[in-house]
């Protein structure tokens, strides 16, 4: 494992660093997840997003299931290096669980959280 | 408060949830930072950035002391509940503490994380 790589990121408590998907060519932005130093190593190899489920307790391969893969572009932390910026081209336009391309879905709007994005893709045909 | 807007949370152990700015207008990624349920009253409130520093144990009117507010045109919520995205309008075009634009200046090239944003004002000016 490369040193400069894991020693710049401040690792929280539980050893996690916070790890943002954006997507290279629309800039949205599609999810939030945790990476591990070993899910980061791997990450800069493989060139493709590996992070750590908390709730599994396991390295998690984006994709590896449902085949959305996020394809690395680019990485970068930020000034106090508790977060991490992935550049992706996220295959199947798909980065959610739920089918859409952003988890980020539901908008504050009317004092309501609302469903604004579109499900491309029924879930139980992902996983 | 409105109840609706912090329910759909899933506040962490700490009481707190991740949130990340982005620039409306460019699709930067500015920053990543965390919110209690007051500073998200509040920033829905008031229609700017209101984090809560950790370090600091208090809340965080991005910008009291810099000038470098955020404006909030739209807030979205992942599908877990656990990250918010702000898209804003970052006042000065400065984000970062270090007088860049975004926090996430440092990208992994060639083995080593390496400054790739320019310092648009001394740090010293801003604070």
């Amino acid at each position: 494992m490369n040193d400069a790589l894991t020693a710049a990121v401040k690792w929280n408590s539980d050893g996690l660093v916070a790890a943002i998907a954006q997507d290279a060519s629309t800039g949205r932005v599609l999810m939030m997840a945790w990476m591990t130093p070993e899910s980061l190593a791997l990450t800069i190899a493989e060139q493709r997003a590996v992070y750590y489920s908390r709730s599994r307790q396991a390295l998690w391969r984006k994709g590896e299931s449902s085949g959305h893969v996020q394809k690395l572009h680019r990485i970068e932390l930020d000034c106090d290096g508790d977060t991490l910026l992935l550049q992706v081209t996220q295959v199947g336009d798909i980065a959610c669980h739920t089918g859409r391309q952003s988890c980020f879905y539901r908008r504050w709007q009317e004092g309501n959280w609302t469903a604004s994005e579109p499900v491309l893709k029924d879930p139980k045909q992902i996983y």
